[in-house]
């Protein structure tokens, strides 16, 4: 019998709270067994750009990670983001290790290729080093990954953390039974999106197909969908999506969506 | 008979250009054996000081890292710089892994204590988790480390990288020959600080205390060389100063300043 893993996804919203990181943080640390978080970027990145005067290109209504972009959004997720969570879980007993893909080569990845849009310095992944997780995971049980890859051409590429969870899971469905949970501000996916008390506890393919259709599910929830779904058709155990600050009863299935196959 | 670890810390002024890092970074990574590069933080943390509006405090000379510098030097050592030089490494096909001393409790710190200068978010050094640094070494032969630590409260401190290298190099003494590099744009420890021609090729610890009494060593050498000779006097077998550009050698002691005890 393999060992659980549970690989977390913490949202934006959640890293921009410093409270709320906290709570999270001491939740995280308390589950048993090995674990990795996997964090996005939040708004400190847009505000430092402003406060440096970077202006933020955007085409298509995607955000261009422009060499200036990169920098900034290196300096936030690596550096400050990823070593604040570090020191915190630290503080806490959890003797943590902060990534990025460039980082024992644990994610390559290339730059996104696009028929008509230049995304900039954005990677799509390649290839997670699971044996290299494997052994950081055998010298500690909890490791966090920052959203940055490289290309093993020495240049760092601004990835997708909903991506990178999904990658990171299933790389590692031979190694281990995998629970992936997306943890943001919500309580799951919602039936109204205005309405936090219609979560919706569990959905199959069909059923996400068809809310989509009826787009009562959109915007930034269906990349992260779209993920959960690819990770379930490639191997991964169970898929939750839910509040942050449920994160033990996500991780036990009793709170937010809970997606399947079928 | 005990194998031999390079510990290298690379300056500041090599950090600030891009075409001398790389060229360092290639030397560097053609060094044979495990390795440790400590890297400064150059004029990189200043600049984006400057650029986002943050005062830099300055008490009886000496930098003052309030909270918003804290956030700024983690951001660019942690972030920026520590990631840049992990991924140029990767490409010159070099597994390296950057850490900070908050990543696996490797370096263990405490708000410095000062009878009358509150140096704010400055941490001095209590231990070296040589350990977790075995370990890591055991993964790979290369580890890059930013100058910044952590007091497992959850405080992330800034932290001298001169002084770290040292401290590396002292808390690994009984497990490897060490030697300890210090790499920086100028050939060595100059008879006269303007002519790069007067190196001194060979100091030990009553010429130095005589070369610092006639002021002839002054200003930023005197707190590495203090260094140094601490270093020297826990038992690391050899520190050599000299220019990045000349690694190799460096490393082989047939350049720059070799200190000796005696």
């Amino acid at each position: 019998m393999k060992q659980t893993l549970n690989i977390i996804k913490i949202g934006g919203n959640i890293i921009d709270d410093v409270d709320k990181l906290n709570r999270f943080l001491v939740l995280f640390s308390q589950l048993e067994g090995p674990k990795l978080l996997v964090h996005g970027g939040g708004k400190l990145a847009t505000s430092l750009a402003a406060q440096m005067g970077v202006e933020q290109q955007l085409v298509a209504g995607r955000r261009i990670t422009d060499a200036a972009t990169l920098k900034i959004v290196t300096m936030v997720y690596a550096g400050y983001i990823n070593k604040t969570i570090v020191a915190t879980l630290q503080s806490l007993g959890t003797n943590a290790i902060g990534l990025t893909g460039a980082d024992g080569n644990t994610i390559l990845a290339h730059k996104r290729i696009h028929p008509t849009i230049d995304y900039g310095f954005v990677g799509d992944i390649d290839t997670v080093n699971t044996d290299f997780i494997l052994q950081m995971l055998a010298i500690t049980n909890t490791l966090v990954l920052a959203p940055i890859t490289h290309d093993k051409k020495g240049q760092l590429l601004n990835t997708n953390a909903d991506t990178i969870a999904q990658e990171l899971a299933t790389a590692l469905i031979g190694n281990f039974n995998i629970q992936l949970v997306y943890s943001f501000e919500k309580p799951g996916v919602l039936m109204d999106a205005t309405d936090d008390t219609t979560v919706i506890p569990s959905i199959n393919t069909a059923q996400y197909q068809q809310l989509k259709a009826e787009k009562k599910i959109f915007d930034g929830m269906i990349p992260k969908l779209d993920n959960a779904f690819l990770a379930l058709q490639l191997g991964v155990k169970k898929v939750i999506i839910g509040n942050a600050s449920r994160l033990p009863e996500l991780v036990a299935g009793k709170q937010g969506t809970t997606l399947v196959l079928e």
